[in-house]
């Protein structure tokens, strides 16, 4: 029996852990071709080049595709955008997919989705559905149109895109593939590795061996001017605590410079004592590092995801993971310093919290290869209503 | 008061006559500057070249963008797309418009609507929530999903963009400026021109004053291949009758050569002695020569829109308009010949039907404006459930 | 040993002809690994899909790329290549080419230039070195200083592009692979098939067995305007003249507009009898078709290269091409409609000429080969001067 | 009499000062008007923003237009000029100029002159003719096969260019406008700012008032793995010599990480101390800071060019300014750090050279806007041999 093609786009880092245990079904199922694209800022140095951690896992690119377009404002995000839909409209008629699969809701993903959709591909969108606050939403849910097979993280999640009108036949939820990565590293009772030594990055060295907090806040697109005022509450919070933090630079995505630029001049002028800063870590490290940390502050989806599974206390920040459905183990607070010392100062003080399954399980990725080796794929569809 | 910037994109020329009527309410409304930009087919002689239509009528275009790939297949779609991604993110960079309007459903509208979308600039659709079966559908739901003001053309259409989660204060019903323009020739007791004279086309001279039908076929894009099959069914019905026609070329679309060859090389075997072809028309003589016809055939949504006011019988073919709301005028019928030729039959010697306003009453462009001048207009929105 | 890979880029049907014979050797060649890209209007049908006849012949495409935009007018041609420098880019960085072939001089060819040289893949260009009188002439010295290894045609174009300041090591006269096919036919003594039973095409049936001319015009691109007019007086002469003439339709082209809109008004108000229109046909079939015939009127460079070998009388119109070396066989007269008459008249009546190597003997597609298999290969270089 | 309109496409920092004269003089001169386009680098922060510099200047852009895509290797310089291409291309079918200018050599700028060239828009190119060691050079003389007229900065670039095949009577030598900023601030007689009071930039603060040099390395894009290799000699030179060193980032260009991550990776593990960073500088108060240095050490093309009308001595490393003609003030020397190190030495306890006027005499702005106001413009040329 042919098998069926399955072409799968990562675009950037956060995306490929998103998808890492799907690829690896994928890659040993006996009805399934894997064809890898690696895209957009996935390939680029400055944010971590992920091609390189995908490589040394074991998966290798039918296609690279570079089309990151400098500036990160809202101009370059939307030419970002077109050329993404010329290069993969020409990727996907080359390799001849049966299937595309397009993950989440970044800004590039459309241009997955446009590209399969218009050449008369099936279209699997993973992780459609939910609810944010920023241009994200709009794309998620234009995904959501565009796709005709939905692979969802919740049941949450299953019932918003039922009500956008798709068959509730065709909207499948899987739980979140990057469940699977944290329940790999889940009964690992200590962190097995020293983040500075391994990684470096730049900053204090700290005494975290008793306790850390970990830091990842992105730039929140429609409020764009204000990134640079968000970070700053957020740094001015985490030095008033002094408690040994381990901060990550926020991903390409307009305003990012906002963001960076903030914490840059806070650094010159304030040297607060207790950050260091890394710029990317492997995913599973990550996972650790939040396993054992107290507790996650900003706004990374991490937050509302992995460490829900985690059970480990989250400072929520702003308006990003807006109405996301969320674990006891969040706590939202605004951009405002003091709240967000606050919160802080609970979380690190709280017990960890009972892990919980609203994402899933940690067998999506072994669920999602069964679904695109047996399930019917078409094209076609009409709204339900 | 500085005035509001409205930008405009016709990327076709069925687009035009859909806005025509708001273009004009835009460009004498006081609080109002319209920033017109032609581009897509709408420039292009093989499709009708718009843009003289639409400068002849008094407008000027702010920008022109050829952006239609050849090859009229899906891979160009796409890749058509993208390239208007690019294009008109740019133009919007420069012209810095305080709202973006996009235009219904076809495939290249999708571009519209990301290079607002992601510029941060209020993006304003015009008849979402309509159904039909093709990619038409896909894009037209992602766009709504993409738009932050939605004015719709019926009830119906309110009812279902509200379904799509978005807020019942932003979706508004104009009614259709297509209607407008039917309402301006509506009173003519006959047709003031003679077609073949004023616009030439190739075929038969036809003795048409004693009563004619007018034939317009689209392909319907998820079933490109059987675009071919499909219009020799409307020319063997249409053939046989023997009643004189007034026939339309199809629009660029995947597909347009498949309906394209299989008219030729029917009228190279078998010389149809009753029809007569148009490439173009302008949109108010097209209104008069519907207004004074017998019968339109074939899937356009002229015949679903514009004759439910007209009260002219429609034979709708296939599934293109499939779901639009439609009046008691339209009789809907397979890809099938002897149907086909039944209803055309029906409907000529059938009694001209009372006008319908389901579509509007020929004031949308005037309310469009004036939304556009008063609405709030912003850019950041969130499902309602 | 590692096979090179070479990389070369075929974007129309007439440059498929003037490589065929080298795609043969190089995919036969022990040493080297050919990856075909296929682009452009070469794809297309309205240009002849030379992608169908290539495939036929025995080829496959390691990619294919659309990248013509509609309109055909110069600003699509610059927008065309454009896109073509994007995708081509793409496609070079995903096959890691060992060199890159890039064919004459029209518009798009500098894409492939751009595309191989801004990567710092060795560059070859074919057939440079010559002379015109259009916008092929900047093209075609710009491929020159982009290239690294010049492959030309003639002695002439050898001395040309030494002047231009490149290494005379690296300007090798390989002679033209066109003439390669030439010779292929050259021993044939009488046309082996029936055009119009073969080919179709559209126009009056012609008693073309007691001779015939072959027309083929394309439209001058700096003067775009004028495309229309020089094919009126082309149109004249023939109609006048009276003798049976097989004419083809001009390849995509700015203006070829004006020329193919000339042609269909001259048919349809003056419906010269002695005229049979072909779009495209085999490249071997058409050699056949020029060898046995009296006379190629137009401005083809088939009558300057192909014609010499074979020693056909050529009525060569205009400036297209200009100040390319010719043999005895070629009659250069202007746009003008009596001058056009007679000198058709003296071709048919003249006897043959000897046939001409000034474009090589017919070996041209080997000796290619040979070159790169074992030449070395730089991407590096500084003017001579 | 109407106005010519002139097109000026700036898109690096760099060549803003290329141009910034004649900028002046076609604004004010009472037959031209100025369209000034903004693109690539130029717009971007991490460049330094030109725009920012040349709107203060008094400039108003008549469209702005991102282009540069991330990745800062040979694939994604390439892709970038393919977007340009795409951009420039409407931009000037929008605005309609009589004529548009190209400047220089960068990747990019061959898209300015295909977008020209290709809608038969006559081309003007500043400075051709001369002779570099990288991509550079390929492009250059590129762009002069593409240009209509060439306004060159040496009698040594106008002998090339003509040498080229262009017509001598279309070659014109105004000199570089560079030479006219120098002129304006040539008669200062010491540095009138504080260069880190100004403009911040780190690194150690430094004792420069008894003496200090200047460095500029950029990247040498065919070498382009070699950039990180390359900077650390000079690094280490710099280092050893102890003298105080005012040190500028490189542009945007393939290796320009190599470049950067070297001078980075140095920096944080040998901790020089008579080092300070800048990224950029107004153009004249750079000019300032090299009249009154020592000596400027790297491979910019100021060293060249500005420098010999300073008289300023110049270490000049390795090949990227190879062959282009010099003045006495400039010592050649490879990437190798005792021969960088004796160069400076000799350069620091040297005299100033004589000014030279071999890139002019301080007129070329003024110059080069009287030729665009009366010469004949034209788009069709042949080579000249």
């Amino acid at each position: 029996m042919k098998k069926r093609k399955i072409c799968i786009v990562v675009t950037a880092r956060p995306s490929y852990s998103r998808i890492k245990s799907a690829l690896a079904a994928i890659q040993v199922h006996p009805s399934l071709d894997l064809q890898l694209v690696i895209a957009g800022s996935a390939l680029l140095d400055r944010y971590g080049n992920a091609a390189d951690f995908i490589e040394r896992d074991g998966f290798s690119a039918a296609a690279k595709v570079f089309m990151v377009l400098e500036g990160e404002n809202p101009t370059t995000m939307a030419k970002t955008t077109g050329i993404g839909v010329m290069e993969l409209t020409n990727v996907f008629y080359n390799l001849k997919p049966d299937a595309v699969v397009t993950i989440a809701d970044r800004f590039e993903t459309i241009a997955t989705s446009i590209a399969a959709a218009y050449q008369n591909i099936p279209l699997v969108h993973i992780q459609g559905g939910e609810v944010t606050g920023s241009i994200d939403e709009k794309v998620r849910h234009a995904n959501t149109k565009l796709a005709d097979l939905h692979l969802v993280s919740s049941e949450d999640a299953r019932a918003r895109v039922i009500k956008l009108g798709e068959d509730p036949e065709k909207v499948i939820n899987t739980g979140c593939p990057s469940i699977d990565l944290v329940k790999e590293i889940c009964s690992e009772d200590k962190l097995n590795f020293d983040p500075i030594e391994k990684y470096g990055g730049v900053g204090e060295e700290l005494d975290w061996k008793k306790g850390y907090v970990v830091v990842m806040q992105h730039p929140v697109t429609t409020e764009y001017q204000k990134a640079r005022e968000h970070i700053i509450e957020t740094l001015e919070a985490v030095d008033n605590l002094g408690y040994p933090v381990f901060w990550f630079w926020p991903n390409v995505d307009a305003g990012s410079d906002g963001t960076s630029n903030g914490i840059r001049s806070y650094r010159e002028m304030r040297k607060p004592k207790n950050i260091h800063f890394f710029k990317n870590m492997d995913p599973l490290d990550f996972l650790r590092l939040l396993k054992h940390s107290k507790a996650l502050i900003g706004n990374s989806s991490a937050g509302i995801r992995e460490c829900s599974y985690l059970g480990v206390p989250v400072v929520n920040i702003g308006k990003r993971q807006n109405r996301r459905i969320r674990g006891e183990n969040v706590n939202d607070v605004p951009h405002h310093r003091e709240e967000i010392y606050k919160a802080m100062k609970d979380a690190i003080y709280s017990d960890k919290y009972p892990g919980s399954s609203i994402y899933g399980n940690g067998e999506a990725g072994k669920k999602i290869a069964e679904i695109l080796a047996n399930s019917e794929l078409s094209f076609s569809k009409t709204i339900s209503y």
